[in-house]
């Protein structure tokens, strides 16, 4: 029989990088593809540890129903470490386990934004999010970025000229997929846009502590006064990514509504991890473990970039991030970025993101693509990069 | 600040069972009012072995991304049990894992109805799939039941008096709240009924394995020869319900389009907790495992109904169910339904739900009360329902 879809869904597809990462089942291939944390950046002997004592100690309470809002110790953890850093007011805020980073973002949309209001956002931008966003038919209007974040003269224009303007969505550390950090400047003139226009800004901070070269930046959400910015991170590249454990501070209204769609998604996020997730950082040092992780990114981080300065045909440019796990690479506008990336994995056997898969609009041009540089080994970084130098080379110069 | 909400979640509430479960922070009150599993039906022993042979063998498996279909060795499992079972057709169907049966209910919703469209369910009906229905702003319609299931002519009825029928909602099997089992005869007339009117049944069953009466009745999806059954289900009941691992069954489309949904809204279900239900389902003696959980749950609600039976006021009806977690209750007409339930839990400290929160629209009347005897040991089940009797016979007699 033929089935009839929601408007909502009818027109979404499933992330373009899934199609990618199909040639990475090839042994043969070496992905600079994914998002995944580097195996050895997962604690995995202490989580072990933990999980015996808790079913040891307190099995049921692994095992059984838990509240929507999530481990009640996780959330007070949380809540006096997001407080240190700004991004905890108890006076207006509250705090909830989502499930992932991702979750949080979902449903900020869904309380927040009727179909066909505008959501703005960085382009490009993290396509888990965006898609999100389109499967609740909302107007996503991309605003272009400068290298110490979003274009803030774009970025005003386009709140004039689109209606209900409800949320700015934004990743200000290490932005997925281009690696950029906005500066403090941006970071107070985009809140206080949100204030003149009235609307919510939505931080999306999965990779604030994977900092591992220049200084801390303040978040959006340690700006605000007026009780306007949702802010929504993840254990997912600090302890495991499997998880699904993330968390999102936000105004006690938005919570309010966030829980009760929660509720109605899963019930709760899964509570083994979420006792495993408090027991860990509550017991471990937690600079040396966010050291540790960050020394591991560095090192894969320069080894790459290592690859780009000495081997890259010099027409390509990039931006080399201060933290995260990504690195963006543009070709020259004469070179055909899609014909490129095609070309990397099926003549190479590189595989890397095509640029237009964080696009906002469907007919947007790119001229970039994504390298990650976590998910790779060291062996695989030199002998991948070295091909794709190679091959940038013989394209381009 | 002052927060707009979307259409779709501004009149959306917590669910009322959360507010009756407030008194039962007392530690006076017994509670009748969850539905928790009894701690005693989690293996929690071999759990707790299966984990850590994981943790010993594959623990990156366990601490990794995944993939948002689910652990392939599951879903594997999952297809050929459900296809013993009738509950999988390989030439047209397709499976995933989902995070909980409750994320399988509201993502079909999502991706088959607009606002607006209608979806038909039993009345009463589960809370929490009405909430994740009435979230997308759907038009919920609610159709009276009869002992051995949905009323046949008021369905058909309803089915003419709305637009856009897309999804009939069931819980064949020990329905919850009524503890209700549809009759073989009525599973093959809704079908027919689907068929002829050209609407998806979207089929929830927590509890069929938990059957410790009567004969098995077939599922609704057994009987889909042209494709239009949504099976859900999930293994709170038999491993753990904090583990949020669920499944659906359904045709091939639909299924793709719930993975892309299910993307956006959590990536992946918990990988940790999806593997060691792999390992469980296929290294215990599964048959022996469900009938422990049987006995247990066939004790408990025999022990509940003899004080029904031998205790309350004989002016109280109530379905005697053949398996599941729940009892339903219904006082006569002259009593005040809400009055008897606020009554029990201030000045007897018995908690049950009233009926009206499983109600389809604010002002349907209820007379009925929910009973629970999963989660109260026995000892509270016994003078839990002393008291109650007693109330019951105080009032009505």
């Amino acid at each position: 029989m033929e089935y009839k879809f929601s408007d909502k869904v009818s027109k979404l597809h499933a992330s373009a990088i899934r199609e990618i990462l199909k040639f990475t089942a090839d042994p043969e291939v070496i992905s600079f593809a994914a998002g995944n944390p580097a195996p050895e950046a997962f604690p995995k002997e202490r989580i072990a540890e933990i999980s015996a004592e808790l079913f040891r100690d307190d099995p049921i309470l692994a095992l059984q129903y838990s509240i929507t809002e999530g481990y009640t110790p996780l959330r007070d953890f949380l809540k006096g470490w997001m407080k240190e850093k700004g991004c905890f007011h108890p006076e207006f805020d509250d705090l909830i386990i989502t499930s992932g980073g991702q979750q949080a973002n979902e449903l900020s949309c869904k309380v927040l934004l009727n179909e066909g209001d505008t959501l703005l956002c960085e382009s490009p931008s993290f396509i888990g999010s965006l898609n999100a966003f389109r499967s609740y038919n909302v107007n996503l209007v991309g605003v272009d970025m400068e290298d110490d974040g979003i274009d803030l003269e774009k970025l005003e224009a386009a709140v004039k000229a689109n209606k209900n303007v409800k949320i700015l969505y934004l990743i200000p550390n290490f932005q997925n997929p281009t690696g950029r950090t906005m500066s403090l400047a941006k970071r107070k003139a985009v809140y206080e846009l949100a204030c003149r226009y009235d609307f919510i800004i939505l931080e999306d901070d999965p990779y604030g502590e994977l900092r591992f070269a220049g200084t801390n930046v303040p978040t959006i959400k340690s700006l605000d006064t007026e009780g306007r910015v949702i802010y929504s991170s993840t254990f997912s590249k600090l302890i495991s990514s499997g998880f699904r454990t993330g968390y999102v501070s936000a105004p006690a209204p938005i919570i309010q509504k966030i829980v009760v769609c929660k509720q109605v998604a899963d019930v709760h996020s899964n509570i083994w991890a979420q006792v495993v997730s408090h027991r860990f950082m509550t017991t471990v040092d937690r600079e040396a473990h966010f050291n540790k992780l960050r020394d591991i990114y560095r090192e894969k981080c320069d080894l790459m970039c290592s690859y780009i300065d000495n081997g890259f045909s010099k027409k390509i440019t990039y931006t080399k991030p201060e933290g995260g796990l990504f690195i963006w690479c543009t070709l020259p506008d004469s070179c055909d970025m899609n014909a490129f990336c095609t070309k990397a994995v099926q003549e190479y056997k590189i595989a890397v993101v095509p640029g237009n898969s964080f696009s906002i609009k469907e007919d947007d041009v790119s001229h970039s693509f994504r390298l990650n540089y976590s998910t790779p080994t060291n062996e695989q970084i030199k002998k991948g990069m070295d091909i794709l130098a190679r091959m940038t080379r013989d394209m381009l110069d």
